[in-house]
């Protein structure tokens, strides 16, 4: 099986698919090619939340607002995954989530792709990540070290991507906004534990109640809720998030903790 | 083969494809993650349009705005067909359209989907509905009763949905729009037989060619049709018809029968 | 392996999807169905970037202003590859492309679709096209001839589609914009080696760098490069070239050749 993940929308992916199919039979499954354009840390994030939910596999994913630089093409093995991409730190926070679900610590390897004058200087996912996946589907990733257009780097070599960490002052935590979903729902880098048992909270200046379901609230009404990631959301039912609180991806977030509860703490 | 449909856009999907994989090796198909959103009627109704046509399979369909309350989530076996979602009527126009297909009446039972604690209650989709589709292609349609998580229920006592039925008065049919498509076509509740064999038609105030194609107009003019769904659409040649008629999803819609023809009549 | 491509959005496709897998269990590849609405030009061009890198396969594509009306509907064998689509020139192309990659020339063949009756005059993608492309794959492309909906015609007979060809006054080359992408890139019909060595251009009257990777001008600064199809590309790094340019599809673009480099010349 081989996913295939990217900001190319329509129709470049197909291209890719061609590319592979032309090379193995492996079977083909979409993550997306609608991940946040040109934004590997957004795109990072989603990757995250959904590449390790499926069976070993090899993973292409490109968001690459580097390509045709001298970034590195990189390949990563962990455990029986295989992740290819852009070295610019977008494969980095699935690795880790990768290893978290794993019982023991997989195994981990990196690898640079060399291709000697790829077609494009613009299309790498066409001439270069597609190959890589589709040699390293062919041999099986229990083999990834015999590819020949595999060369042995350090995992540490590799750009590291981590998310921001929310800092707690008094009674209001000061986080980020991650990402925002088809939905308009907006997911913030606040643990989910921080309204845990709570019923309002204060965002930035508004007074929302703190809900399990979206239903709880009239359809057009602000919640706070903990989204299925584990974060803090500030989402409107059957509306969106993103407009009715102005949050939009990077923005900070202010989170106050109301009434005789605990002063919020993290981790 | 598990077909899958929601309201979920990119990349909520990829999460439910990961649990599916992650438990069996279904041939997976997508129906649309794109239909109407928070819409359960007119998300309805284009399953209704696009399920039936796919040979027997488990048919995963999620639009689910009351997801998280105590709204069942549900299984129905019609046939060879099994449909997995939540109990707000979504599954129940595809299920008649089955059961008219079939030249013998299929058996059809119904289960409600038990999960103890899922892992999120804003995601049902990844942590219900698609380990419960991936449980039923595992023993396989004919032996839903086995599936562990699934308790049988009437199919009676499920969340019935039906489309508006259009009115006739003198020579006026009073309608409503079901849907507008991707190219702004806009679908009602009128049937075809209405305007068949008729040259015009007027709809509100505006007199409008009945043809066979688009074509048959110049690009950018108003035109009724019968859909492929077997429906009077208004449509633009070329153009979007919800903008030039000022129609939308739930919208009135008076059609005229103009000229020497009998009065309409409806079924 | 069938692949399919439309202007049909969602969730049209699943219909024809479904049509497929009831009656064959080809595997499906999507390419596309957001090719450019109505413009079988545009959708020509991107068949024909994608396509050709497939294994030998049923090719699907549904680009069709003219549906219902007397243009009719058709396949083409090219080597081990069948096309099938409307005889509007979508599909010409790819066969020349196909031809072109062959190291022998391959043989080519053409045939009308005939289907009494289709079930809508509006969806020959389902109701035609699909059992069409269903019935080739049955078979095997080698033995395309004895599907029983095709009759043999000559492919000259079929509508043919050129992308209008760049020409040379002076320093400067008159072209056109063929497609623009998702990303907002407008790429061009003048071939890339009119502008290779040399350091800046004049897109009508805007002098822009030419470079070989987005990334080598600062973000939101417009650049020339050669795109992964070979031709001229005006984009902007990180930004869509359409706006900055304000260029759109079929637009003049003027591409004035700077500096003391020979002028330009074509083929």
């Amino acid at each position: 099986m081989i996913t295939l993940a990217s900001d190319f929308g329509s129709p470049y992916p197909a291209a890719m698919k061609g590319v592979i199919l032309s090379r193995t039979d492996a079977q083909l499954v979409d993550i997306s090619h609608d991940l946040p354009r040109q934004d590997p840390r957004a795109a990072g994030f989603w990757l995250r939340e959904t590449v390790p939910y499926f069976p070993p596999a090899v993973h292409l994913a490109v968001v690459d607002p580097g390509v045709g630089t001298n970034r590195r093409a990189i390949a990563i093995r962990v455990g029986n995954h295989a992740l290819v991409g852009p070295d610019n730190g977008l494969l980095r926070p699935v690795v880790r989530r990768v290893v978290e679900r794993h019982d023991t610590e997989p195994s981990i390897s990196a690898y640079e792709i060399i291709v000697d004058n790829p077609a494009s200087t613009t299309f790498h996912g066409r001439d270069l990540f597609a190959p890589a996946a589709a040699a390293i589907h062919k041999v099986g990733v229990s083999r990834i070290e015999t590819v020949e257009m595999l060369s042995p780097i350090s995992v540490e070599s590799c750009v590291d991507l981590r998310f921001p960490e929310p800092t707690v002052e008094g009674r209001t935590v000061h986080g980020e906004v991650l990402v925002v979903d088809d939905f308009g729902n907006v997911i913030t880098n606040v643990p989910g534990d921080v309204v845990a048992g709570i019923e309002r909270a204060t965002v930035d200046d508004k007074s929302v109640p703190v809900v399990e379901t979206f239903a709880a609230v009239s359809p057009g009404d602000r919640l706070l809720t903990v989204g299925s990631h584990g974060y803090v959301e500030c989402d409107v039912n059957q509306g969106r998030g993103d407009e009715r609180f102005g949050l939009g991806v990077g923005d900070p977030v202010r989170i106050a903790v109301d009434g005789p509860s605990d002063p919020p703490t993290l981790g």
